[in-house]
C-alpha cells in the first residue's frame, strides 16, 4: 500500500525507532539535574545537538530543539523580528512559504514577494521588497526576511544563496524554512536563522530545530524558561530528540543514492501523467526541485473525490484543491503561482520507493480520473471545441456551485458561443479565481478579467478560437 | 539504584512504553489527512483525547494536547487572561506556584497570595487578592486566578475547591496546575482551566494537556494554526500522546494502592529523619499532602555537596538550596513558606518504591550529613549553647561567603556573646535572607529584622537564651 505523502509526514526511519527505544531507557530524566540519570540525559542531549548542528552546518551552541517545526518557525520569526524592532516591523516572505511562516510573519507587517509560474522568487524582487517597494506597508523598515529552501507542495527550490546575498547587503537577517530539504543536504548561503522539522525526514513527531547564527540579534518573546538557552520553553523531549538527530544523520548518509532514484521516478511521473491523462497541468520547476515531490492538477476533477479514489486504490497522496481544505480555498501556493488548482494531486515519495509502485500509480491514475470526471459530468475531452454555436455574449450563473463545476460549465458553454463572444461566469467559489484563468491559459482562450458582481465575482472569458 | 526524584520526571511507565511502540507504527501520519494512514492516526488521537478527558474529568472537546506541561500553562494563562482583558490585567497566583505559572502570569499584572509555614494558601487571602487587596497593582481588575493542586517541592495540597468557590463568586476563572497531582486523581472543585504534564505521571516527555471548560472565554495569543482547536500550534506528537493517555489510565488504576504504600514510606521519612539527623527541619503539610513527596532541610549543610554524596551513595534526589540553582537563589517555594533552605533535600518516591530502599536511605543519610557538616566546619550540634561569652553586641562580616557559611558563623559566634546582646550579620548571599530567620526560629533566638548595609544586607539577631 504505497504511501506517497512523505512531505506531510514521513514514516519513522528504522534508525529513529532504534534510537528512540534506547533513549526511552536512558534519557527520561531531567538533563538539568546533577544526579547520574540527569547527567546521562545531558550527555544524550549534548550528543544529539552536536549531530544535528553538524547536519545543519552550524555550531552546537547555535542550535536549539523545539517541540515541532511550526514552533521553530514561530519562535524564530518572533524572536528575530522583535529583536530588530527599531529597524522596523516589516517581515518580507515569499508568497509560497509554509502557512506557519505566513501566520508568524502576519503578526508583524508582512510583505509577500511574488513567485513565477514555476513557484520561484527572484533575488531582485526580494531585494525590492526589502527596500519597501511593492505591496507592503510604505515607510516601514524591514526587520526580517523569510524564504523556504524548497516548496512543500511543488518541490521547487528557491535561490536561497542569492537571496541571502541581497539580505546581507540590506543588513536584514534571513530565516530559512528548511523543513522540506534538510534531509537532502545542508542549506547553502549565508542564512541567519534556519528552522526544520524531524518528522519530515523520518524522525519522530515532537521535534523541530531552530538554528540562530552567532551575532544574529534574537529576543525571545515568550515567558522566561531556562531550557534550550531560554529560547524554547518546556521539558526537553529527549528520546525524540535523540531519535531525530540519529535519523537525520542516517538519511543524510543515504541522500545521494536516494535522490538519484527518486528524481528519476518523479521525472517519470512528470512525463507520463500528461501523456496518460488528458487536460493535466504538471506544476513546479522541472529541474531546480527536490528529488521526491511532484504536483499536478486535472481539469474537471473534484480533488477530494480523486483523493478518495486513489486511497481506495491504495495510494495516499494529498491535494491543494479547495475541496480538500477546511476553508474551501485552494492552496495559497498554487494561487501564488497562478496555476490550476482543481483536481490537484501532490505526490511525495518516501525513501526507497520502488519503481513498480510508481508504475502501478501511473497505471491506475487515468482510469480514476476518468471515473471522477464522468461522475461529475465533465465535458468530453475528445470533443472538438466545435463550430460556432448560437448566440453572442452570455452570462453563466454558477453561484453556489463549487470547484470544479464552474470550470466544467464554462468548458461546456464555450463551444456553443461564436468566436469573439464573451462569457461572464458568475461564481462565489474561491477556486474559480484561480481555475478560470488557468483554464483559459490551458485552452488558449482569452481571460478578460474579473469584477465584483452583485453576488460573487464575474469572470470574463472571450472565445478566441 | 533508587531514583527518588519522580517529581522532576518519572521513569517511563511500562504501559506508556508499550503504547508508544504500537503508536510509532500506527500513528506517524498526519491526523488531518483523509487517507487511511491519516484516518488511523485520527482514531488514535480521538481515543487518547477521550481517555485523557475521562481522567481529567472534562469533555473530550474541552481538552487539547500541548508539547509540554510548561506550554500548557503558558498557553492556558495567556489565552484565558487575554480573553478577559476588559476585566483587567491582574493575574492572581499563589506564591508557591511552579515557575512556569509565575513566568506566564508575570507577563500580566501578577499578584502573589502568600502561604502559611506549611505552604498552603487560604481561600480568604485568595478572595482578598481577587478584589485587589494587598500587594498587587491597585485599581487593576482581575482577569485570572492560578492555583496548583499540590506543590511540587513540598507535596502540600492546596484548598482548590474552596478557592474555586471564591473565584466563582468573584466571576474570575481559575486555572489549576495539576502537574503533580493528576496521577493520583481528578481535581475536585469548579476549576475553569487545568494544565498537566505527562512525564510527571510516567508518560513520555513531549506531552502536556490543557483543559478549558466550555463557556470559559479563551483567546489564543499565538500565530494561527489549525491543530488542536487552534489552541496549540504544531504537528501533533501522536505516539507520545497515545502513550501519555494510556499511562495516565494505568497509574490511576494503581493509584489507591500505591498512595497508601508511598504515604506510609513518606511518613517514615518525616518521622525518622529528625530523629536520626540533628538540626533538621521537615517542611510542608504533614497530612494534607501528596503521597510521595517529602522535603527537609539540614542546618549547616551545603545542599550541592549533600546531593553529590547522596548520588555517590546511589540516591537521586533534588534540592531547593541556593547552591543547586543556576541563579544562586533558594527555591521561591521555601522562601514563601519562610522555612530553612540550606541543606534542602526533596525526596519524591516513584511508584513501587520498596520499603527497603527507604530504609537504606535513612541508614546512609545521617553519616552523609555528618560528613558534609564536618567538611564545612559546622558547629558541634552536641555543644551546649554555652555560658555568656565575652563582649556585647557584635558585627559578623560574612560578605562574599555563600550558604551555609553565614549561618554556621552565626551559630559559632552566638554562644560567645552574652544573653541580650545583638549580632549583626552582614551577608550578600540571597539564602541568608531566608536561613538566618529560620535558624533563629529553630534555635529559639530572636530575629530582630534586617536592613540594607553599605554592602549586602545586615541581619539582626538577639541572643535570648
Amino acid at each position: 500500500m504505497p504511501y506517497f505523502d512523505t512531505a506531510s509526514s514521513a514514516p519513522l526511519h528504522p534508525v529513529a525507532r532504534q534510537a528512540l527505544l534506547a533513549a526511552l531507557d536512558e534519557g527520561w530524566a531531567d538533563p538539568a539535574r546533577l544526579y547520574r540519570e540527569g547527567r546521562r540525559a545531558r550527555l544524550l542531549l549534548d550528543a544529539a545537538r552536536e549531530a544535528a548542528a553538524d547536519a545543519v552546518g552550524c555550531r552546537p551552541d547555535e542550535l536549539i530543539f523545539t517541540p515541532s517545526g511550526t514552533r521553530a518557525v514561530h519562535l524564530g520569526v518572533s524572536g528575530a523580528a522583535a529583536a530588530r524592532r527599531r529597524a522596523g516591523r516589516r517581515v518580507v516572505v515569499s508568497a509560497v512559504e509554509h502557512s506557519s511562516v505566513l501566520h508568524a510573519a502576519d503578526r508583524f507587517a508582512m510583505t509577500e514577494v511574488p513567485v513565477d509560474r514555476l513557484g520561484r522568487v527572484s533575488a531582485a524582487a526580494f531585494a525590492g521588497a526589502l527596500r519597501g517597494d511593492g505591496s507592503g506597508p510604505a515607510g516601514e523598515g524591514t526587520a526580517l526576511a523569510c524564504l523556504q529552501s524548497a516548496n512543500h507542495e511543488t518541490g521547487t527550490e528557491q535561490p536561497v544563496a542569492e537571496v541571502a546575498g541581497v539580505c546581507r547587503e540590506a543588513g536584514v537577517p534571513l530565516l530559512v524554512d528548511a523543513a522540506q530539504s534538510l534531509a537532502w543536504g545542508p542549506v547553502d548561503g549565508g542564512w541567519s536563522l534556519l528552522a526544520a522539522s524531524a518528522h519530515k525526514w523520518g524522525g519522530p513527531a515532537g521535534v523541530g530545530l531552530l538554528a540562530v547564527r552567532k551575532g544574529v540579534r534574537f529576543a525571545p518573546q515568550e515567558p522566561a524558561d531556562e531550557r534550550e538557552s531560554g529560547r524554547s520553553a518546556g521539558f526537553e523531549n529527549l528520546p525524540a530528540i535523540v531519535a531525530a538527530a540519529a535519523s537525520l544523520r542516517a538519511v543524510r548518509a543515504e541522500a545521494a543514492g536516494e535522490a538519484a532514484g527518486l528524481r528519476a521516478l518523479v521525472d517519470r511521473i512528470r512525463t507520463r501523467v500528461p501523456e496518460l491523462v488528458p487536460d493535466v497541468e504538471v506544476v513546479g520547476d522541472p529541474v531546480r526541485r527536490l528529488p521526491h515531490i511532484v504536483t499536478f492538477s486535472c481539469l474537471y476533477v473534484d480533488g477530494e473525490s480523486l483523493l478518495h479514489e486513489l486511497d481506495r486504490a491504495g495510494f495516499s497522496v494529498s491535494s491543494g484543491s479547495s475541496c480538500t481544505s477546511s476553508t474551501l480555498t485552494p492552496s495559497h501556493v498554487l494561487r501564488a503561482m497562478g496555476v490550476l488548482s482543481e483536481g490537484n494531486v501532490r505526490v511525495s515519495l518516501p525513501l526507497g520507493t520502488a519503481a513498480a509502485e510508481v508504475d502501478r500509480f501511473l497505471a491506475v491514475l487515468p482510469g480514476l480520473v476518468s471515473t471522477v470526471r464522468a461522475r461529475i459530468g465533465a465535458p468530453d475531452a475528445e470533443a472538438p471545441a466545435g463550430a460556432a454555436g448560437s448566440g453572442g455574449s452570455r452570462v453563466l450563473d454558477t453561484l453556489g456551485r463549487r470547484c470544479p463545476i464552474p470550470v466544467i460549465e464554462l468548458a461546456k458553454l464555450l463551444p456553443r458561443v461564436p468566436v469573439g463572444a464573451t462569457i461572464t461566469v458568475l461564481s462565489d467559489d474561491e477556486a474559480a479565481r484561480l481555475d478560470i484563468p488557468a483554464w483559459c491559459e490551458m485552452r488558449g482562450q482569452e481571460y478578460a478579467g474579473e469584477h465584483e458582481a452583485e453576488r460573487g465575482t464575474a469572470y470574463l472569458v472571450r472565445r478566441v478560437s
